[in-house]
C-alpha cells in the first residue's frame, strides 16, 4: 500500500552507482535548459521571475517521491502558464500582491483537485478530452502565446487575451517600438531558430559526438541569455529603454500558505479544474510515451497523486501551477535519466541557481525570454493536423477547428470548454446510432449474417436483429425506434429475436427501453426474445423484471431460437447441406 | 418532402366518417379533462387562468398539421409549468406584464429551438437524458409541485422554489390559514383521490360499461370544479377569504408577437433549452409507447418540428410552453382517437369554452385547481424506482438520487443540469473501460477465446487482445494502458495482435493512440498487428498513416495471424484434431 503511493520505495532499492551517474548527467542538462524556461514561463504567466525558479524546486522533489514515470520532468510549462495568466488576470492586476496570491492559490487548488482525483482513482476524467480537441487547443495556445510575446520583442506595452485583442493592441502601440530591444530580439530569436537545426552540425564538425551534440543544442537558450545579459550590461541598454528582469530576490523560497479566501477559490475553481485536466493529459501522454519506449509501466492514477503533490508543494513554496513538460522530459530521457532521482538533482541545481545566479539575472532583457518562449511554443503549433484529421474524420476535424477558433477569439478557458463540450456531443451522437444488422440464416449452416451483406434466408415471421454495441442511454431510444420501425413495416412479424453477442452492458435506460419494447410488442401480438446473451449481462438481467415479463424466451444460441420459432426454415436450409447435419 | 413535414397530407387522405366519429368522441372527453387542467397549470406557472386556455387552442391545431403521433395530446403540463415558473420567476414578479411577457418569450424561444433541432434532425440530443435521471427529475418535480400547492389548499400566501424554502414559508404563515378554503380543499382533494379508484365501480353498478366508466373517471375534476363554483357562489365564500380565479377575459386570444428583448432572451436561453429537452423526451416517450401498441410509426425528428410549431403558435397566441401530456394522451388513446384530428376537435372545444364558459369560472376557488394539481402530480412521484434501479445498477440509482436531491433543494434547472452532467459522466466512465480479453487458441480448432474463461493455448511470443467495443476517445488511453501493461509485464512478447471483430468505429483519438502504440512498441522491439478488421473500419484506416507505418500486418482472420506468427503452436493444437483439418 505504502509502496503504491511512494514508488520511490520500489525503484530506490535498486539504485546503483551507474544509475546515479546517469541521473546526474541528465539533471545537469535539464537544469541548464530549465533556468531560462522557468524565468520565461513566469514572465508569460505575468509573475515575477523568481516565482518561476521556486516552481522548479519543490515540485521536482515531490515528484521524485511520488512519480511513477522514470523520465518525466515537471515544472512550469507554456500552456499552463498561459492558462494561469488568463485565470488570474480576471481577478487582479498584474504586478500586485493579489495577482501573485491568486496564482499561488490556483496552484494549490489545482494540486488539491489532482490529488483528490488520484486518491479517488478518477484518472478517466482525462478521457473527456479527445485528441483532436487537445491538439487544436495546444496549437491555438501556441499561437496565442507567441502573439502575446511580440510586445516584449518590440519593447512596447500592450495587452489582450484573445488574438484580435492582442493584434489590435500591438497596432495601437507600434509607434513606441524600442530599437535596441528589437535588435536583441532579432539576435535571440534568430540564434535560437538557427540553433535548432544549424548548431548540431557545427558541434559535430568540432568532434562532439552526435548524441551529446543533440543535447547541447537544447542548452542554446542559456547561451542567448548569457550573451544578451553581457551586452545589455556592457552597453547600459536598460537606460536606452530595454526592459530587463531587474532585481530577483536571492535565496530559497520561504514556505508559506496560499491566501484562504472562499470567494477567490470559487472564482478559481473552474480554471483550476481545466488547468488540472489539461496538465494531466499532457503529463500522462509524455510519461506513457517515454515509459513504453523502454517497456516500463506508469500508473495513471498515481501520476495524478504525484502531479497533485507537485502542485501543492509549488503553492506552499510560493510557486505557480506546474505540469510535466514535453520537450523537457524528452531531453531528460535522451540525456539518460534512469529514475525520478534525476528530478531531485535538477531541483538541487535550480536551488543553487536561485542562491547564486540571481544577481546576474538583473540585466537579462525580457526580449530574450520572450524569444525563448516564441521559439519553444511555435513547435506546439501544428495546423497541418487539421488536414490530416479531416481526411480521416471530418467530424473530428470540425471539433478541432472550432476549438482553435474559439480559443483564439474567446480565450483559453472558453476554448477548452467548448472543445470538451464538442467532444462529448460528437461522442454521444456517434453512440446514439450504433451499427445493427437484420440477420438471416446462411443456407446450410447454423450461422446468421447481415442480410444486406450476405446471401441469407429470412424467416417471414421472425425478425432477427443484432446490435453491435452495448445498450445504454445514448442508444436506448434508437433501439426502440429501430425495433418498432421494423415491426410496423412488416405485419407478418410475430417474433423479434434480439441477438446480443456484442452487448457487453445494458444500463437502466436500455433495460427500461427493452421492458417498454416487450410490453408494446405484446400488445401488438409480437413476442420479444433474446439470444446469445453474455454471462455478465445475464447475471444482471436476472435481477430485473424483464425476464419475468418477457413475451418470448432467452435462447442460448440464435440457431436454437430460429429452430424453435421457424422450424421449417432452419430444417430446409440445413437440408441443403445434409453432410453438415450428419456431423 | 412536403408530406414529410405535413403528415396530415398522408393520414388526411384516408379520413372516413368512422374515423371522424371516433375522433369526436375522444375530443369531447379530452376537452372536459383539459379545461380544469389548463386553468390549473396556468396557476402553477404563476400565470392568469386564460393563458392556460390559450395554450390549449392554437398548439393543438398546429400539432394536427405537423404531428406524426395519432394519439398525442399537447397542451400545458405540470413539469413544464413548474419549469416555466422557475425560469420566469427569476426575471419578473408574478402578476406583472413582464412576467407574462417572459413566459410567452419562453414558449417562443423553446418553440424556435425545437423547430431548429427538428429541421437539423438533432433528435439525438434527447439521448442526453438517461432514464434514471429523467425519472428522478419527474419524481422530484412532482414533490415540488405538490408542496407548492399546499399554500392554495390552506389559503395562505407563501413562496419558495425549493422544498426547504416552501416548507419554511408555509410554517411562517400557518397562522393565516383560511378555514372555508381548507374545507373546499379537503372536499376536492378527497373526492378526486376517491374518484381514481372508487368512482368506476359506482358507475359500473349503475350500468355504465367498463370502458366508458374508465373514461368518465377522468372527468371527475370537472365535477369538483362545478360543485365548488356553485358552493362558493351560493355561500359568497370569496367574501370569507376564499381566493377565486376571478374575472377571466371572454373571447379568443388575439395574435401578438412576444417581446423582442435580447437581454431577456439571453436569460431565457438555458431554461428554454432545458424545457425543450424535457418536454421532448416526455412527448416522444408517450407518442412512441402509444404508436407501438397499434404497430404505428412516429418520426422522432418530425415530432421535434411539430412540438416546435406548437410552442411557437402558443407564444403567438399569448400562451406558455406546451408539451405532450402523458395522462391526457393515454385518455385520448383509450377514448378511441384515431388521428391527430382529435386534437383539432379538442382545440375547437377549448375555443368554445373560452368563448362561453369563462364568466362561470369567476367563482372557481383556487383551492379546487390546487387539488386537481396535487392529485395529478402525485402519480408522477415514483420513489420506489430508486430501489428497483439500485438492485439492477447502483450507479444509475446514485444518479437518480442525486438528481432528486439537487432538484428538491436547489430547484429544477440545477437539478436537471446536474442530472445531465451525471448521466454523461457515468457514460464516459463506463465507455472509458471497455471489456477486453487476452485470447488463446481453443485446441484443435481455428477459434480463439478469452483465456480467463476457456481452456486455451497461448503462443508465448504473441499477445492476442480482443477489445469488445468501438475504439474512441473515452477508451483511447485505456487501450494504450492495457497494451503497454501486458507488454511490459511479459518480456517474451514480440508480437501484439489486436483482434477487431467488435470494433465498429475508430475515431481520431483512438487512431492516434494506435499510431503511438505502434511507434512505441517498435522502439521496444515489438510488432503491432491487426486482425479481422471490419470493412467500413478498414475503408477509413487506409486514409490514415497507420497502415504505412504498421510494424506488423493486417490479417484477414486471427487464425491467419497466429499461423504465420506462431506456426508451431497452431500446427500442434490443430494436430490434436486431425479429422478437422482433413475436412
Amino acid at each position: 500500500m505504502i509502496k503504491r503511493y511512494f514508488p520511490i520505495l520500489t525503484w530506490g532499492r535498486d539504485y546503483t552507482r551507474a544509475t546515479l551517474e546517469a541521473d546526474l548527467v541528465a539533471a545537469i542538462i535539464v537544469t541548464i535548459m530549465l533556468i531560462p524556461q522557468s524565468l520565461a514561463y513566469a514572465l508569460l504567466a505575468g509573475l515575477p521571475a523568481e516565482v518561476g525558479l521556486y516552481a522548479s524546486i519543490a515540485p521536482l522533489l515531490i515528484y521524485t517521491l511520488l512519480g511513477t514515470s522514470r523520465a518525466l520532468a515537471v515544472g512550469p510549462v507554456a500552456v499552463a502558464s498561459l492558462m494561469t495568466a488568463a485565470a488570474v488576470g480576471e481577478i487582479a492586476a498584474k504586478g500586485t500582491p493579489e495577482y501573485l496570491g491568486a496564482a499561488i492559490a490556483l496552484a494549490f487548488l489545482s494540486g488539491a483537485m489532482l490529488l483528490a482525483m488520484g486518491l479517488l482513482r478518477l484518472g478517466f476524467i482525462a478521457s473527456f478530452l479527445s485528441h483532436p480537441v487537445i491538439s487544436g487547443f495546444i496549437s491555438a495556445s501556441g499561437i496565442l502565446i507567441a502573439a502575446s510575446q511580440i510586445k516584449h520583442l518590440l519593447g512596447v506595452s500592450a495587452g489582450g487575451k484573445t488574438l484580435p485583442d492582442i493584434l489590435s493592441g500591438l497596432a495601437a502601440h507600434l509607434t513606441e517600438i524600442n530599437l535596441p530591444t528589437v535588435v536583441i530580439a532579432i539576435f535571440a530569436t534568430g540564434f535560437l531558430f538557427w540553433s535548432r537545426k544549424g548548431l548540431k552540425p557545427v558541434l559535430e564538425a568540432r568532434g562532439v559526438k552526435p548524441r551529446l551534440a543533440a543535447l547541447l543544442v537544447r542548452t542554446a537558450p542559456v547561451v542567448a541569455v548569457i550573451v544578451t545579459i553581457v551586452v545589455t550590461w556592457a552597453l547600459g541598454l536598460q537606460e536606452h529603454g530595454v526592459k530587463v528582469v531587474g532585481a530577483v530576490p536571492q535565496g530559497l523560497p520561504v514556505p508559506s500558505l496560499p491566501p484562504f479566501d472562499l470567494a477567490l477559490w470559487g472564482q478559481l475553481a473552474m480554471p483550476a479544474l481545466l488547468i488540472s485536466i489539461v496538465g494531466y493529459v499532457e503529463t500522462i501522454s509524455v510519461a506513457q510515451t517515454l515509459a513504453a519506449k523502454r517497456r516500463q509501466r506508469i500508473d495513471p492514477d498515481q501520476e495524478l497523486v504525484a502531479l497533485g503533490g507537485a502542485n501543492l508543494s509549488s503553492a506552499l513554496s510560493g510557486g505557480f501551477p506546474v505540469t510535466g513538460g514535453f520537450a523537457r522530459s524528452v531531453v531528460n530521457f535522451d540525456a539518460g535519466a534512469e529514475t525520478p532521482a534525476a528530478g531531485a538533482f535538477t531541483a538541487i541545481g535550480m536551488a543553487l541557481a536561485t542562491l547564486l545566479l540571481t544577481p546576474a539575472l538583473y540585466y537579462l532583457p525580457q526580449a530574450t525570454l520572450a524569444a525563448t518562449i516564441v521559439v519553444a511554443v511555435l513547435t506546439l503549433v501544428d495546423l497541418g493536423a487539421i488536414r490530416r484529421t479531416f481526411s480521416y474524420s471530418p467530424g473530428d476535424a470540425a471539433a478541432m477547428v472550432v476549438t482553435i477558433l474559439v480559443t483564439l477569439t474567446m480565450g483559453v478557458e472558453t476554448g477548452i470548454s467548448a472543445g470538451v463540450g464538442l467532444s462529448i456531443l460528437l461522442h454521444l451522437w456517434r453512440s446514439s446510432r450504433p451499427h445493427y444488422a437484420v440477420m438471416g440464416q446462411v443456407p446450410g449452416t447454423e450461422h446468421f449474417r447481415n442480410e444486406r451483406r450476405h446471401r441469407v434466408v429470412l424467416a417471414p415471421e421472425v425478425l432477427s436483429i443484432r446490435v453491435d454495441e452495448s445498450l445504454w442511454f445514448p442508444n436506448a431510444r434508437f433501439l426502440e425506434d429501430t425495433i418498432y420501425g421494423h415491426v410496423a413495416a412488416d405485419p407478418a412479424i410475430r417474433h423479434v429475436v434480439l441477438n446480443c453477442p456484442a452487448v457487453n452492458f445494458i444500463d437502466t435506460s436500455a433495460l427500461e427501453a427493452l421492458e417498454a419494447v416487450n410490453a408494446q410488442l405484446k400488445d401488438a401480438g409480437v413476442r420479444l426474445h433474446l439470444s446469445e446473451v453474455k454471462g455478465p449481462v445475464m447475471d444482471r438481467l436476472v435481477r430485473s423484471d424483464l425476464l419475468t415479463h418477457l413475451g418470448g424466451q432467452v435462447w442460448l444460441t440464435h440457431f436454437d431460437a430460429l429452430s424453435a420459432l421457424a422450424p421449417e426454415l432452419t430444417r430446409e436450409t440445413l437440408g441443403q447441406a445434409r453432410c453438415e447435419t450428419a456431423r
